[in-house]
């Protein structure tokens, strides 16, 4: 069954986590580019974390096609080894292999392209969506997903490209409740994407589970405000993000490589599968930081609504259970939910504070500071840009 | 050429990381058993582990065989799909087939019994390993570790059977400065594992990265004290650990599901491999938690000494230079070693503390809370040992 | 000169800090009940109280009659040894003793009654006030404060009372940015109060310094919107509340007894005086827990505005350069501007979160919760209403 | 009765609290110099001061000599306005004057001096104590305390001094752990001090109350192993400093103007006494940071072995009682011992650490940069010496 009948029978739909951050550290990704040459290169370890996902409970393979669009690629000179269309493809063939192997769904992804934000017309980003979507609709994918979107105007260029497939579209952008970075509110947003074609709207990336639940609230009041119809969907940061302002957690000081300290655990993703439930969000994902085990735990939080566990919680006791064997009576007794649930974990770090000042807060779209350079930072730049760690 | 030959001429030995961790985050370990019976189960997700680490850098592919004596496998009912014999031979063969992918060796390893803990006599203890031991000759490693032991006595009786085998001999126990659960320092504890025949001594798992640097310059005080001579080694865990007791970090409120934010990050990593070269220990990896960037983060920061950076560095920007393209000048500014090695992470989580009181402190073998059993905690059991989230 | 002379000429206003709290802490005030016996019980202390202020460099001794009303002092039990009168006569001659002393002005103050929260009619209220007017009236003080009020109706009656003697008035609320408790945002109270005839408006207590002067700043844009013109003033609490509710510091679960945690720096006292001045306000003291340090930390961020620095500032070096003959050199890089203002000072509370959860968030006047009792808690109620360091 | 008759009939006498601390905050102590000018300049401050910790518990008058000491007084350039022994004689005749209204002894105190660091002779130090005890002697005060030295030696020298007059003799170090600044322990220090002479030995300043009751506890092993009898006292900080090193808290980089966060509740004081008082210690009192609210709390925590609460206490409900009237059930839930012990107080500062780096670890008397100097810090030495803040 497709996706759409899924949703409509009112099921629920667990998507996948987060493919460029976890193989970074699998060492697949390189972070700053965060371009997915891997399908290509090292298509055993796509393969290996896509079956992570669907052992965890992913019903939802999405192609490993983050940033692959051909101006991004080039940009950052990976179309020597691989084209565009190389990599698109691998990524279609290794998500419809693993999805083969159990219930899940292909879908095709693109995101926001270096073309929108160099304010080339709209005719040539829909051009460079055109070419990923072919690839798409050769290899025959279920559905298509537009996501990471930082500016409503550019989704909506996607959606309509996607439209023309034929195939069910789904449009998430990464924004909080301030709005996109233009200041279009989230139920704005979400009223012109419906409007566009998407059937399926929501929020993923850039913050944590609790403030992508309360953006995608915000987007379907402005959808039923506006008399329209959809789906919703949340694929949130598996970080901690209290701190962020309208930018997400790129601004944090921690982005990209000191984030550890604001990992979620299972017991936080339960609640997160909890609270999305209850929202009215039936396709609940996740994206950068998201684990297989991030993933597993949203499964085992809806399994009664499900009506069952995935394949991967063969290794996992619900709430803990598997504790109750061990040797230490007070180890024993931690082998349940309410343990879990109110303990608040320490960070091990008396050094550190518990919230960041992000960089950058005010600073948009259009500000001198942000024009594009090819060239790597100058000394003098460097100086000039003394981050928040200083700043503090 | 063989692990000693390569300590003797002066190399550094890269270890690999925590396999037992890393595959329940993946869905193919559970916690509390910890048993490896996915070598034979999901060979896949084994191998590739192997491969990231040996693309992070490891010199070391350690056989996936961490409680897999029979007497651990038997009282976790693993048993009855596969044998003893069968997890031990699988997990040779994987470690050999990624081993010879790259320049790494193949080490055997043991860890510490029920059957010792369960005060077996020394004859069944030594017959349990016997049997591991077995396996690893048959299938011709390169060299054998004894890790993970909590009595040294334990760790002897390991020893002298590893030793028979004509093979180098490495043993770790888990141990920190406080000494083992019978209160032998760690200066004795090592001169006690040399004098078994072991040519490495040193620590793994229970305690973070500067405790147990602290703890093996303590074991290497000793065994100099003592006229003798070894080799040193250090895998720790990737969990900060300022606030454990004797028992680390399993007395720990948040084990095993909950310390995420201790989860040290490449920069603190870095500084381990430093302090740990600056020691004196030259074989340096991890145990639970340690990821494959974490493993890339000890090869990067000892590339100099090596005189080359691992495979996996392909996609890593040596401290952050990957982020020096970024659109936003205040992350391009984050570009440079100075800026990660300052920055104080937070924890995006302000109402946790940053220390716990560890449970069960003062609490050893043979007190009554700590005999065995094998019926799961009952409730009045449960309500008896509140742990130190409700002590607090 | 009065208090509108000065204001009207622009100079700026120095207010006293918290006598309840810092007499609680002295000895001479009950926690709990608040109330200010001690004017009659034990001048001596708040006489020496008033004194540290008035060298702090506070420009306004105002009575300490802090819920000095009859009802309230009755329903307290106070009423035996003083009559409400007495203690009113007592306070009045202790401030225009010391502010005789110096350059400082009397000003009475009447506070929120128990009779309006029981829903008393309005004339049983003003009549109320009337009683303790009659004696600032009597005692000729400068100009009257209505202060601490939660609702802004009963407010306006304050003020209402108090325009009668003819004597300039300033009247401020505890509340936040979220309004009084029946909802009324901040700019509208304001405009209420202006036209009931208040000449100075601004809010006291509940929240932190940086609230407070936000909240103030939305009462200014109310009363410039409203076309009106006022003075403004801000006495806020000297402890940090960045996670308060509407009901402000009440609701925190540290609320009475564990604030220490919370207590601002000279430092961060500094910054509050530069934001109130700033915004416009003009008239700047503090509420509970400012002790006489806090209020010459104003005096002294602001002596470039005023041309003078407060008598205390006699044993006080500028931005800690009492510290530059130290013996330690580190300690005396210390003395220096840039090095407390950047300083993030650690808690010392490993154990301990940054922020709490507040108590009975969303419960307000009206809910069945809140019904007035004469009794002590029953061991009933206690067990139903477990606070937050329970829920969390 | 004197200050040993009652602690050898097995009374708790209550020290008071620290004046140069309490004093700076009402403006009457300039930090740096830390003199005690004020008892002659302000005598109706220190009264008064006296008044609150007489009220609060304490049986014993301090006289408010810190540092009156004629080389450090003549350092300071307080002998312009008043004479060494002017400040002696007032503060002994105010702490007379208060100790008379109640229950309390009179105790003359010397401290470290310049001299002894300077490296003068033992003979020059101890004209320097003569000078004082010359004033003690003549206004009679009942007993004398050598307090504040870092060195045993010259706490040596200065009961050598003061056991001249035939006085009892209580002797202080402010050392921790690892003892004097000259590396003697604390159990050789106490053993040292009660051959010199003092009857009753101990720790004040310098370290929060856990670390001076180890301390002391250590000093009674040392007294006890030695074949020596003594009484026991401790004075310590009311700030948690679990981060201090060796010098304790005058390395932290909050010190002296940022140490608020670290203030103790009244509730961390109790379990202070309790504490102390299992450790055999009878003298128990405070020393920086302690309020007279924080010694109520010793009084109020020993009431049961003493038979009687302090007069302050009329003001005061114990653990919180007098909240149980409280409007807010869920305030009147926070009027029981359980509530106020368990509570781990946040600090409102989700931007600080919970522990801070103290500076100069590692460099003690001796060290070139701890020459004295007579000028004030050079920009030079500013920017060589960063302090923590920084490096951090």
């Amino acid at each position: 069954e497709g996706i759409l009948e899924r949703l409509d029978a009112g099921e629920v739909v667990i998507g996948d986590g987060g493919f460029v951050f976890a193989l970074e550290k699998r060492g697949y990704v390189k972070a700053g580019p965060w371009t997915p040459e891997a399908a290509a290169e090292h298509p055993e370890a796509v393969r290996q974390l896509h079956r992570e996902f669907l052992r965890a409970g992913s019903n939802v393979m999405q192609t490993f096609t983050f940033y692959a669009s051909d101006d991004k690629l080039e940009n950052r000179g990976h179309t020597q080894r691989f084209t565009g269309q190389q990599i698109n493809e691998a990524a279609c063939d290794l998500a419809r292999e693993v999805a083969s192997e159990g219930d899940a769904l292909v879908a095709g992804g693109v995101s926001q392209t270096p073309s929108y934000l160099s304010c080339k017309s709209e005719d040539d980003v829909k051009t460079i969506f055109k070419k990923q979507i072919d690839v798409f609709v050769q290899k025959d994918v279920d559905f298509l997903i537009a996501e990471y979107f930082e500016h409503v105007e550019e989704a909506e260029w996607a959606v309509q490209v996607l439209k023309t497939t034929g195939k069910p579209v789904a449009a998430t952008l990464c924004i909080g409740p301030e709005g996109d970075l233009n200041g279009v509110s989230p139920g704005d947003c979400a009223v012109r994407l419906v409007k566009a074609g998407a059937q399926i709207v929501g929020i993923n990336c850039h913050f944590d589970p609790e403030t992508c639940v309360k953006t995608v609230k915000m987007m379907k009041e402005g959808v039923e405000k506006a008399g329209l119809k959809a789906h919703y969907m949340s694929q949130p940061l598996a970080y901690h993000t209290p701190d962020c302002n309208r930018q997400g957690f790129i601004d944090l000081p921690e982005f990209p490589f000191s984030l550890e300290p604001r990992i979620l655990t299972r017991w936080d993703m339960q609640k997160y599968a909890r609270e999305a439930y209850n929202a009215g969000i039936r396709y609940i994902g996740g994206c950068c930081g998201f684990e297989p085990y991030h993933i597993r735990a949203l499964a085992e939080e809806l399994a009664p609504e499900r009506g069952f566990l995935p394949a991967g919680s063969e290794k996992h006791g619900t709430w803990g259970s598997g504790l109750d064997m061990h040797t230490k009576p007070w180890v024993r007794a931690r082998a349940r939910r309410d343990y879990w649930e109110k303990l608040k974990p320490a960070s091990g770090r008396p050094f550190c504070p518990s919230m960041s000042v992000p960089d950058g807060w005010g600073i948009t779209k259009g500000h001198a500071d942000l024009m594009q350079q090819k060239e790597a930072t100058s000394q003098d730049q460097l100086k000039e840009n003394k981050s928040s760690a200083n700043k503090m």
